[in-house]
């Protein structure tokens, strides 16, 4: 990759690959999760360690093959005597329908279930040799393979499952006794044969088991991700003007009759309800977005921003950790951070919450209907009023009573003929300036 | 369409796909346009009535088949004589040059013109039969077809044109003798060969008669047009440097040698003149802009926003219902609604046209030649004259006078050290807090 | 190219395709650089006159073909006696490899180098016909060319190199007696093979020497240049979640382990350097992001910008001319104009740098650790001092001392009641308007 980020960390849809796959473990009701770490690699650990805790960590070290590497977690599962599912940190995009699959072979009797792939080119890939049937018969490397098994396209994408103690148990007979000196997964399959186990094939698409190696690979394993949500998305009844210009995350949720514009960014968190409709060069993330409220174009809503029915945030308008009221309107040029803004409220272009001194943040509170004048500055912790206003340009510094107007900002005064004079003056200082 | 809104309503380049058949309608010159609607569909009967008034709408019920609903329309074309086509309102990308082509088969004596396509793949569609000229004999569906038949890849889009007299003729010999009890259209083929009339083929592209039953069609459908309108504008000398970036609606207009930057969205109802450049992320809606204009990066201009001749409108700025003169600038975060700016003059960073009371819009007027300085309130109704100024940070409640400065902002006062004592007891504060 | 620009100052990559040219001959080591232009081309002239200097235009008048093109660049190119390339101003994308490797059969003894390419459809590209190995037989028309001939794939790009007093003995050679009456350079590859010299070919991809005669050519060249420079990017360890929506200008620097997310478009003049985020929706054009630095989404970069190590420049800001010290933020709704923002600072969101009087520009000054409260106009010429703080709303015109407080707005003042009796009166009022 690279890169000073460990592979395993970098993300697809917003999540990062090692969490594609444990969040796969969960779904498919794992009830332990270890993660095989090599020794020196602290930020992955310490990324495993915040998530499933220090009993989730087992450590290869030196990393001796595929099978040394499961043999590694053996003893974080001791007295574990369920079914195991083999993962990889980088392959995120495993649909769990296939897991359930291999561990469905496990319950009809099943010794190794292996999970093989339709590969476009088969090429340098493992070859799982069938009878036909989905009973596998061999992993042929492609270099040791015939003619006749190098025509197979089912190949092998390395994830494996087996119920624990047969998998310890046939793990400790693999020898590294090959080339290259290590002690590989794909051998138990033999060893469970010669013990007169079934062993199974489970396929799925190509790039359901694409790994990721480089960061070409993780461009094409995003894109591969964001195709198949955007599909997903369509087919359920979001409309999507320009589907390929629209980015998704892992956990985007879009509901029904949403029309979402060209150029859309969803981050994490976002949860749009139906009826809403997201504008063009919006980006969202951490954000809830109620029925038939309207974002963008170019809103950008931040963790917390949770927007009410029918209101509406427009063009260059940040939102952060605000609650927006039902029909509400936030439509120009605004930064609405650390606040809650009552049902029906306006407020005009250039409102800013002044929520931060350089040491903590502050709440602004805007009162149903409130109406805050264009280009104001609310310096908060500060109230507005139920029906309140307050006039344009105003910087509002103490809390203003319901129904009340308030006003914050000079008087103007004007100096008759002075642009006159001016020009001249700076038309002759521009002039002896630029020679 | 999985949706609350009827189908045909949906949009594609901004326009819904019934009125592109019924715009198709206008452009080749129907003297009369009749819409056959389902009884039950209140949106849909209210659109059309909105476009084309009360006479222009037929009920279907119950809906018995496509030839049933054509004769739906035949008491609202009683008198009318001449020829008709049958469109859908599912179809919106038929090329006006097909419709014509239809006509002009009738003028020279067909009976009965079929629109077909070259299908890629012909699979369930209904077959055109031809003598081998474009002398249609039969159209066959695909599951009564024979092996032969089955090659055929010139398929039956359901679009037909006949004279009014022989169409409700024909349709009132239409039974429904078939598994799905209904009246086809095209039954009136067989019919109209056996009162001696000709029937003829004319062809399109698959792409052109594209129906929409789904988002996921609709998105290709929008994706079409698309592709054919930025084509046809790089064709005719409009610089795009990544055109799949670009959005068009149906009725953009952009002149030569105008460059359009990456990730642009033309909402309906643009005109860009000769030379106007149209810079990254900007969004168009309603619009003009003038000869050499340039607009962006991050603009938006709304409905009503006429940007002049060599007038700039920067990033973060939106212009709603406002004619900015020749020359004029507003390069910076700026809110520009229902106003005019003279030509030449200049609104800083942040200024902002405080246009809303709460209830009723009021008229920012900007002298030619005037300079409002940054972040700068004009509160509506307001007039700055000819070459005022007006000084930065002002809230301007009364019209300035031509030439004059006008200013409305506090003094600036000072208190020394305060900051570093403020620093020191946040800072304690802040560790407070958090413990 | 329906332009009222000439052809070859159209862009790719935000380079005129003829400074790709010139700046191809410059990175091969090229000595002198002729451009050969017709006499009524004054904009390309005047723009070659800029970049290289008068004594590199050469006038062809009238053009009498590719030849007499060359031939026209003689008189330029007296005393010369090195080796000359012939590149085209329309094809702007030819690898310096290709040039070099012509050259290096220069040296090895060949006397004229032709530029051959793979082509998908030679359809009506003159065909090299060589002797199976690299040398050059004939090049061949393809209205010319027997139906073995026609079946060679490798075809003539028109780059040719020879050493300065051959190719001009050779063109005085060359005859104008073909159907054209043009006198074409590709003669010469017969001419110099009758004085017994070797002729060669070096070949490269057909998108190599894509050459551009129209609007869609151009932007099929773009996309050709936009996708080299995204996967040489991906390739040396920049991640780019959606790398055809990032548009990269010809000189874009991008470190390593920098993050791209999706819709960013960089101008001429960018440099990233390692670990920095550039979020999406962002625009960057002459400005150095430092280490580590965040910038976006919607973050504009002007020339000048400099961006400091682990600075943050945020959402709907714009920075000109103006360099932001280590960790300094500007997060939101800001224009940094011709200034200098010391380490650590922190400026509100709505501040901005009130730099341009109609006349001249000047600096804002704001020192390490300094705060601006939110929504503040800093009129320049001003200094804010070190570790001082602005209140929120202030217009602030002169210094501010270090570690002091200056506020400069209104005063607060409430009407109570005022918003209730308004709100009864207004709307009384609109609904007289409405009526």
């Amino acid at each position: 990759m690279k890169s000073s980020l460990p592979k395993v960390l970098h993300p697809v849809g917003g999540q990062s690959m090692i969490d594609w796959s444990i969040q796969l473990a969960r779904r498919v009701g794992c009830e332990k999760i270890i993660t095989v770490v090599s020794p020196n690699s602290d930020a992955l650990k310490s990324h495993v360690t915040a998530a499933l805790g220090d009993s989730a960590i087992a450590i290869q070290d030196p990393p001796l093959g595929t099978g040394h590497a499961v043999r590694a977690a053996e003893a974080a599962l001791s007295g574990f005597t369920g079914d195991v599912i083999v993962l990889y940190g980088d392959t995120p995009l495993i649909p769990s329908t296939a897991v359930e699959a291999l561990f469905g072979e496990l319950e009809q009797g099943t010794g190794v279930g292996v999970l093989g792939f339709h590969a476009r080119e088969p090429g340098a890939y493992g070859r799982l040799v069938t009878n036909g049937n989905d009973e596998l018969e061999a992993i042929v490397e492609a270099k040791d393979a015939s003619p006749e098994q190098l025509k197979i396209d089912i190949c092998n994408s390395g994830v494996m499952a087996v119920r624990s103690d047969r998998l310890f148990r046939l793990l400790s007979r693999v020898t590294n006794d090959n080339k290259k000196g290590e002690y590989y997964l794909t051998d138990i399959v033999g060893l469970a044969r010669d013990e007169g186990a079934t062993c199974k094939v489970v396929t799925c698409q190509e790039a359901d088991v694409m790994g990721v190696n480089s960061r070409v690979e993780l461009a094409v394993a995003e894109a591969a991700f964001q195709s198949r949500r955007r599909q997903e998305l369509l087919e359920s009844g979001v409309t999507m003007t320009a589907p390929d210009t629209v980015f998704l995350a892992h956990d985007t949720i879009i509901e029904n009759d949403v029309v979402i514009e060209p150029h859309v960014v969803f981050a994490p968190g976002v949860h749009v309800r139906s009826g809403a409709v997201i504008r063009a060069f919006s980006h969202l993330e951490g954000a809830i977005v109620d029925e038939g409220a309207q974002i963008g174009p170019y809103a950008r809503l931040r963790p917390g921003a949770r927007i009410g029915e029918g209101a509406r945030i427009g063009n260059f308008v940040e939102v952060k950790k605000t609650r927006v009221g039902k029909g509400a309107k936030a439509n120009h040029l605004a930064y609405l951070g650390d606040g809650e803004v009552g049902a029906n409220a306006n407020l005009g272009a250039g409102t800013i919450f002044c929520n931060y001194d350089g040491f903590l943040k502050y709440t602004t509170r805007i009162g149903e209907g409130a109406f805050v004048g264009s280009n104001s500055a609310l310096v908060a912790p500060v109230s507005i009023g139920k029906g309140a206003y307050v006039g344009s340009g105003s910087v509002i510094t103490e809390d203003v009573s319901a129904d009340a107007l308030a006003i914050g900002r000079g008087r103007q005064v004007e100096k008759a003929g002075w642009a006159a004079h001016f020009r001249v003056e700076m038309a002759e200082k521009k002039k002896q300036t630029q020679t």
